[in-house]
């Protein structure tokens, strides 16, 4: 593949807290706020918490989910008397980050999440960007025990995207778990908080010039859902997440295998082509509907990048 | 010991959802309300939603902890206006099981739990109640490769009491984990049904008038807890559990030991007599300033019994 340049990082984010309960990002952005890190290298630095209502709580969010209000259409929405907490906070952080698709927007913006799930690091990102999948190559060879994988929502478009990240030119979540919400471990703090200086280090020796040499990685590419049994009147579940499926993320699901299990002891087996399993059991994805997500497993191969001189 | 004698037992409840994001018992609770179970064998069983305002927004709780509204002091307020949703609850719940120290109250409350803690199944008595204690062994010898534990929580006195199974005659709470708030899974959800179906058993076979030998079981016994390091102007934490602590519920804490892990990665050692963690980062108790709790293992002998005949 041909030699591809980009410009140089000058403005990156570091957001956390976007869920108000997932303390990882939390207090890796307070630790940077309180040791007034706003310059690393050749980077303008900016550590924010995105949803400080909902940390004050220690709430996913107040009214509802902050993640999933950036898309064009609402934030294009004029603010009114009733609307929610969060999308007045979505136009803030637009205005401070982005504009979303502007050339004043962030070079580059790290949002920082846990999930109950099991895991491990992910990188998730909405678009095959070079840029982003060189980072993960790089993270993955600096963090060659812990499991770190790529996943691809496979949005439709930008303007489709609903995430935080997406207001910046280059946008990513960062994803570790298993974690409780609410809770902060010292081992997913570290592998999180690791894997952002690996991300800074990174840029840094990419606006220094450095050569990075193509290459490939796995990435999981979103294909559908999977919601939980349950009542048709009350909707409330019949059945949980199957052991054998509890904590087997990205561990392939074959046609047959068990996924659930009702409470009245009956097994519900899988039926459909195989596919990765990811999100399994994930606390926040009840309310949505979702017991867990199904990917594709893609190996793509990405051209070497350098610096675009001035 | 003397073989002592106890009335049969004949009204017993079963509680979930005391606390509202605790999901195994909320679902075991609803699971034997939908199957109209109200009596088990010599037994009046009843089911019951502690705190269904909490359960139905899946929080611990809507205006403070139920579970701590149950001391005599608490019962006898009058309620106004002003009053907590969750001390109007403990008031109708007191009438519903109660009321706490009358013989017209449950003869056992057996109320469902869930920690983020990594504790096993434990049984949560305040005092050493030689019933409570058969029962456990019971379940311990059902349930052989189950961590199961005895927690007593040291309360000076049945009025002090503030769990809702203190309402009872015998009272105890069934805590297991690790398991995050706000999520449901098969293994914990299992480990719980069981030791609840165990102690049904015991006290059907209790009735029937079996005799339980006298034996001895290990108990530890509260003593005192600890905080999380934070920062004296913010109370923000400065410092998560430390990595060879977390997850090490019940294992000896011997001063000198590594307790916490600062986010400038100094580490802070314990200092004091050699005791016994639990609760170690459960979600629900940073707000209460509990990193974990200390206890002193005993272990207790106890009496054969059996019922007194009519």
């Amino acid at each position: 593949m041909d030699h591809v340049f980009f410009p140089a990082f000058s403005r990156v984010a570091i957001s956390g807290g976007t869920h108000g309960n997932e303390l990882s990002g939390v207090h890796i952005v307070r630790e940077m706020q309180k040791h007034n890190v706003n310059q690393m290298g050749s980077l303008s630095v900016c550590p924010i918490l995105s949803n400080p209502r909902s940390i004050e709580v220690c709430r996913r969010y107040i009214d509802t989910d902050l993640n999933r209000c950036f898309t064009d259409a609402l934030l294009s929405t004029p603010l009114t008397d009733s609307s929610s907490c969060e999308l007045r906070r979505a136009h803030e952080l637009n205005a401070l980050l982005g504009p979303k698709g502007s050339d004043r927007a962030m070079d580059l913006v790290c949002d920082l999440h846990n999930t109950t799930s099991n895991m491990g690091l992910c990188f998730i990102i909405d678009f095959l960007d070079w840029i982003l999948l060189h980072m993960v190559k790089y993270v993955q060879i600096k963090m060659p025990t812990a499991p770190i994988r790529v996943i691809n929502t496979n949005v439709a478009s930008k303007s489709l995207s609903y995430s935080v990240d997406s207001v910046a030119k280059h946008g990513f979540a960062i994803e570790v778990g298993p974690q409780p919400h609410g809770v902060l471990r010292a081992d997913i703090y570290n592998m999180m908080k690791e894997a952002v200086d690996h991300t800074l280090d990174w840029l840094n020796k990419f606006n220094a010039g450095t050569t990075f040499e193509g290459d490939k990685v796995e990435v999981f590419v979103w294909e559908k859902s999977v919601d939980y049994p349950r009542d048709p009147e009350t909707s409330q579940l019949t059945a949980v997440i199957h052991p054998k499926l509890q904590d087997n993320d990205f561990k392939l699901l074959q046609h047959g295998n068990p996924i659930f299990k009702t409470f009245t002891g009956e097994t519900v087996n899988y039926e459909g082509e195989d596919l990765y399993p990811f999100f399994i059991n994930e606390c926040a994805y009840y309310e949505k509907r979702i017991a867990f997500h199904l990917a594709k497993k893609e190996t793509i191969a990405f051209p070497p990048i350098s610096v675009k001189k001035e």
